[in-house]
């Protein structure tokens, strides 16, 4: 039996001893000179990033606008199938952001988790918990809802009170308390916003974090752990994807920016 | 030169006389037979449809969904450049309802604008106008802006209050006075929520409205045009696709519905 994405990602937790999620997005205009000239040279590079880095990793999160921008679906396919086979027991996480009225969002379903075979999805929540439902209703299928987002502009409407409460909390206790059924609900929490990451997790008991915003976004690994790690030290998935994939020194610096940021991490647990 | 969505709009209003948009969902179970076993099944039933209704539509909406479930994205581009070619003056909206931090909506702009060739694509507020600048900033780019959607569960996040207004109508307020400077950016108002469409429109003066959940989702086109029409008696985009796709009849049936529907939108005028 495949096991879903929670148990998955427990287990990887224990087995990597690792928070880190290497974020996979290949900007045509970074990636090293010397894999311009293959025809398959994205996934190629992908390839050598996810063997780089997988000792490293809890998790692998590539990010479809980077494929969909360059007719590339084909090189997200491969790259997907790639770590399905090759590193199993690593979560594939989708990150998409999608969000649509149930029978469009039942399309989405499909295409995360049965054309590329991602464990979870990132999903947004503007629409309503009956948008997200068709992502938890898919048998294969979690959700990981954006709740504090880690971008400048985040506060715009998700800090807006409501009740006195912002109004990313009430995201927070709208999948805590009621999407949720059976672990395959997760939120996204910026690491630009360490006190919310707190608030955050204060909420929602230990119910895993996609944290985006260190590396090239300048989030703090130890606050990160402090604020949001779980009552068992993990609960944490910290995505870095430019610092890694675009470090000085190629593939081999990819490594080294992975081992030292999930060390970062571990060093404040 | 290139007209950009605003101004093919209101051309495309003037000329046609519709406020009908046509939306393109194909889904594979519910295609005409006849369409089953051509290799380019989808593409043919779709260019059937966009040449029935055309002459009753200010808009076409395909819904990428929908195509990216069944890895069917060539034919989205088909599509897409078929009406550009065939209907150059009938804008073509992406719905795709995207959003992400800058760098990655700077791609899915490009896989809207560029790679389909979109006057216009849906995007989510929830994460903050800095994630719709992006697709305001491309050169052909226009931002159509989820504000209260047509789904039974939009009231969850959008309506709540936030210092006595619902949340739905801040967005609208943010569309109208901060991101919107040249007509680039229009919203989403379900036909489900008519008396939401009148407050949408008494914030944000004339700008053109996308009404989706007339057809299929029991939306009254009388109400839509009474409660959301401009100033000028037009200003919206009231958008059909499984009560024309699928009509009784066919593609004949499709032709039907649609001039039906334009009719019940005109007769309200």
């Amino acid at each position: 039996m495949t096991l879903k994405f929670r148990e998955l990602l427990e287990q990887r937790w224990d087995e990597s001893g690792s928070l880190l999620c290497v974020g996979l997005d290949p900007d045509q205009a970074r990636i090293p000179v010397e894999y311009h000239h293959h025809e398959d040279g994205i996934v190629l590079f992908l390839k050598d990033i996810v063997d780089a880095t997988a000792e490293y990793a809890c998790a692998f999160k590539p990010q479809i606008a980077y494929f969909a921008a360059i007719t590339a679906e084909c090189d997200l396919l491969a790259i997907c199938e790639y770590i399905r086979e090759a590193y199993p027991t690593i979560p594939l996480i989708l990150d998409a952001k999608r969000g649509d009225i149930g029978d469009t969002a039942k399309m989405y379903a499909r295409e995360a988790f049965e054309r590329y075979g991602a464990h979870a999805v990132t999903v947004n929540p503007y629409m309503g918990g009956d948008t997200i439902q068709p992502f938890l209703e898919h048998p294969d299928g979690a959700a990981i809802v954006l709740c504090r987002t880690s971008n400048a502009g985040s506060g715009e409407f998700q800090s807006q009170l409501i009740d006195g409460t912002p109004l990313y909390q009430h995201v927070a206790q709208r999948a805590a308390n009621e999407w949720s059924q059976h672990g395959d609900v997760s939120l996204v929490v910026g690491a630009t916003y360490p006190q919310e990451l707190a608030e955050v997790r204060a909420i929602v008991g230990d119910m895993p974090l996609l944290v985006p915003g260190v590396g090239a976004q300048g989030g703090d690994p130890t606050q990160v752990v402090t604020n949001g790690a779980s009552s068992t030290g993990n609960g944490l998935i910290v995505n870095s994807s430019r610092a890694i994939l675009y470090a000085d020194g190629g593939i081999d610096g990819a490594a080294r920016v992975a081992k030292e940021t999930r060390d970062a991490l571990n060093a404040a647990r």
